[in-house]
């Protein structure tokens, strides 16, 4: 059977995660996010980001999460700022439109949204004369990592962030894979640096080992939304046992011992465990491809890694690894994308090998 | 420690629903719905329907699929009508108007919509010269059971259908609470009756032992909205992991022994068995209540019961159950609502015939 | 032929308007709001209300000016406070819900919103437990004169202002048929109450004399929504020849000679005269009718009067008078709308002394 | 006093239109778009445009008119496809978002989308397999002339045309400046054409001589919205004086002798006439301003021109003549937007022969 690295939620939750549930499933507790474990989690994640301030917010995914940051934090008559390669601009179904804004794209550059171009936008809005008859900026979205698995440094960070602060502009940051960019070893960005940073972001955890949920932190108190769980459930986004998230990101946000096995002495929270072992067998995966003769459409660091197949093998790869297809090219080429998550098997990655075949010379 | 009987969301999952995310964890399935429990689930939700063409579609809480279906089924021009004490009238945080939607209201009898109330304000509608100036009408939502516990009769709920299907409008059935009101003694509508009345209606999860979920069921095909995954996305509401509800429904419609010990002979699906427990001790717990001389709101025969409390008495029975206060009246009386469900223990109802004070004369 | 009694908006426009617009057609002026006739309508608007520091913006219709005023001054979680027989709860085809917003209905008295009614309903909101599940109260709503042609008493209006300045909710008054009200023998509210005791109201132009246009005044500068050219154009209700609506007001707000011929001494400004002379119009007709036998469905103290005719004279009196039907009632009588306006000529309405039926024992 | 080309919409109305309301003025009509002006008017514009069936429906303005008709014939899940130079993508303070819909931009190509662009897109789009995910394409919205004043040919409209058909899009052209490019020497598509080859299209009247107004046709009756004015009055765009457009376009497209005296010998309906008048000022503004060795941006055949002045003479320019800035380019010169219209005057173009500077060698 294939081995399945088709993406990072195909499979339940991280063991921990599930035992969690369990282990809490018989406690009594308030609905709507008032309950025990929220504020656990919460304090957990304030640790984690060096934060104390911050307002963290849990609802279940991550569409749902970007409509409403952006949502919440926008007026009516603004937009929000991403690349053209941004989730938001092209893969979320109008779920950003469907609340009244638009997105308002400029180039990507490997994935990224550069300062540079950003300011020159700005400037000319500003310069145009017309401007009062255009949708106004009101919000920088950057994703870490991006949807291509790279990921920006903390140099491009505080650019963007001063940037923002300049223009008084809130910069969100989408975490959906945020534990893959984290842990990544060419990452130079740590939790307290994004929390610092930005002025909103949010920890995804559909991807990163929980049955669902992301968790949105608000870093600076002002600006939480008032009537925040009024809104979030105008959005139908409020969950009446708000403890499912929660209770899974108290998991995720506590230290446990070495929970791979050998990868780690000393252990860590879960969250970051998570995405040391995927980044490493992303990593080791990237290694046995490079040596079989394999290219890649990029350098990611993360836990995607875009490998081109050409026509003759890839059947045989395909027999091997399941993965998804993100570009078929004109030459019967094919770029796969291989994901590892919290649930992908070192042997697993480690039988590659042995199993693909090789395009060296 | 007082007995929670505040709400039927207060606790985790029923077991043998978190039993089967366990069991199925380490499966790996495709994201987005398209795992091979939803097909199981949707397969079993037919049979206990009797309506072998229902598409079933499963999203995560009880506002949100109200927002979805609602939005789904009407025209930009239509509202839709309701009563006055319905949920989404009045308790949902303006989550209809959100999409655009009017909530047109008409009185409540016993929480309940009368087809007599409905059929002459269609008929003064169209009568109306200026009719094109208002809001279409354009759908019926009713709730089984309503938020006092009431129920809609079998003959209620034909002649609600027979006008729908009159004036060509669909009939939505809100069951957040299906499973009460479908084991409720009192209640003559089958699940084929609602399928075969209705022509779109919701199985509540969440309040019925899932940790989150509600199955949409549209009973015409003819009636499910085109392209349903891009507007479920759109509004924030698709799970990457679909398998997070599907798995726990297949669990609530699957065939298992009595598993609350002695109410059933025979077993049944865990979803008919959920609500027979939590309605046999609705039960138990209005008679003791009666015999210790407390009166009630309504008639509620369902999980939900309305029991007037005195002043000098409420402190001392609060202090044994936990329970919301539903409405403070002038005399210092209050109306508090207890509710049982899947995880109310027998014992406990029982151990209340002592605990609770006598009011009898 | 009969006389056009049917509403005040199926003639053109008043002579001195039209006369306006054709003697400053030849003028060229920046677009969208920022012609000079904008800046010389706004001072004699403010200047008639009293009201130095009003901020005066004019678009062409009044349910646009309804759903913008609305949704410009709630936040996104608010509803609007409004009578069941309020225009915007039934007769604007959802306009308000179109843009997110609930209207929260209270019942009507006399066609009128009473303080107390709003007093009680926020005290109770504050009262909830679950007020966040709930939308928020964001405004009050009132119009005036009334659908029903009744009319606020100033006492009635400061209470209201008292009440929306105590819960810091913005009262904002429709005028519609503003001209109407104040011209009224019955009306005790100047236009400079009006300024004092509302946030925001608008003067109606379309029902009073200009080809369209409504003016928006915000009386309280801080309330002023921020990027308003933006958001009006959002809307899709910013017109590119901004003069069309601003030269009508500049005529309707200047100081004029008598322009009825007789009805006035001193003249005033235009629209003024035309309130004047449509309710002098109205009482005449009111007498009438009373000195005829006819009964009326309320006091109606402006330019709507709503007659009861019985079935038996009700197509004779049609004949004579083009009116529309307010209400068919089961003994075949029809509640007529008698409305004059500016257009309305004297002699017509002294005519039907004769021509129409009497209804004396 | 400089010579005012800034725009087309800077004077009030054509005279023979203003007169057409003075006229009409005293006639009394139904509101709402029941008035007889409007059956004159849809039945002289089915006449201009060959084609019988259209259903023609007026409002106020063009932003308006792009909103509704976007909004009205897209599904909720789909998007609208444009050039990123296109009015609706970057100049209507987001009208088009606000109602929940995304503008999916393809480049321009002077001014224009391409079919071949749009092809290529539409088979991408299907391919990709997560297309679910994404807005889907549901209409294709071109502008004639284009911003840039440039045209589409009569054999890019049947090429567009026919990919819309093709793939089941309708094809919306945006006529704001419809008269301006039909009359342009330049131009090879009818009426006619523009009607047999696209699914709705609207004729501006705000910038071709009204005081307002736009007549937005569907060529198809079965692609009506149903209950049209119920949603245009959701929009806020239904007018109670439905007469102030139809009575204005009534004016313009009535066959009247020649009113520019003698650029006609045969006359026309006055919507030809003012487009030939001011396409025949902007060749002659063209051909002066060449033979003074300017040169333009681009090769616009329309009544806007685009030209380039240097630093040294740009403000001895602008004393001549009052101009927008299109442009500041690096070296200082800037690119002007000139622009005739129905309003100017032959002998103020003929002045700029001898008043504007040259910049010849």
């Amino acid at each position: 059977m294939a081995i399945s690295l088709i993406n990072d939620y195909n499979y339940g939750a991280h063991p921990q995660v599930l035992q969690r549930l369990v282990d809490t499933n018989m406690i009594a507790e308030p609905g709507y996010g008032n309950d025990s474990f929220t504020q656990a989690a919460t304090q957990k994640i304030r640790q984690w980001a060096h934060c104390p301030q911050a307002h963290v917010t849990f609802v279940s995914g991550g569409t749902q999460t970007n409509q409403l940051v952006i949502d919440l934090l926008l007026q009516a008559y603004e937009g929000v700022i991403a690349t053209t390669s941004a989730h938001i601009a092209w893969h979320e179904a109008g779920a950003i439109e469907f609340t009244g804004h638009k997105v308002i794209t400029l180039p990507e550059h490997d994935g990224k949204l550069l300062a540079s171009d950003v300011r020159q936008y700005l400037h000319e809005f500003e310069l145009e004369d017309t401007h009062e008859h255009m949708v106004q900026p009101g919000m920088l979205y950057i994703t870490q990592p991006t949807e291509l698995g790279t990921l920006y440094t903390l140099e491009e960070l505080e650019e963007l962030s001063a940037l923002a602060h300049d223009f008084r502009l809130p910069l969100f940051v989408d975490g959906a894979r945020l534990g893959y960019a984290l842990q990544s070893p060419a990452c130079d960005v740590t939790p307290a640096d994004l929390a610092r940073l930005s002025d909103v972001f949010y920890i995804g955890g559909t991807k990163m080992g929980a049955l669902c949920g992301e968790a949105i932190v608000f870093t600076r108190p002002e600006l939480v939304p008032r009537h925040l769980l009024t809104r979030i459930k105008q959005h139908g986004a409020l969950l009446a046992k708000g403890r499912l998230c929660s209770v899974q990101f108290d998991a995720l946000f506590s230290q446990m011992p070495d929970v791979y096995g050998g990868e780690s002495q000393t252990g860590g929270v879960l969250y970051d465990q998570i995405g040391t072992h995927a980044d490493n067998l992303a990593v080791r995966l990237h290694d046995i491809l490079t040596a079989k003769g394999y290219r890649f459409l990029n350098e990611s660091v993360t836990n995607q890694q875009f490998v081109i197949v050409s026509a003759h093998v890839v059947e045989q790869f395909k027999q091997v690894v399941d993965a998804g297809v993100w570009e078929h090219r004109d030459d019967g080429s094919q770029v796969l994308r291989l994901v590892t998550c919290w649930a992908t098997r070192t042997e697993d990655i480690e039988s590659l090998e042995e199993k693909l075949p090789s395009v060296r010379g």
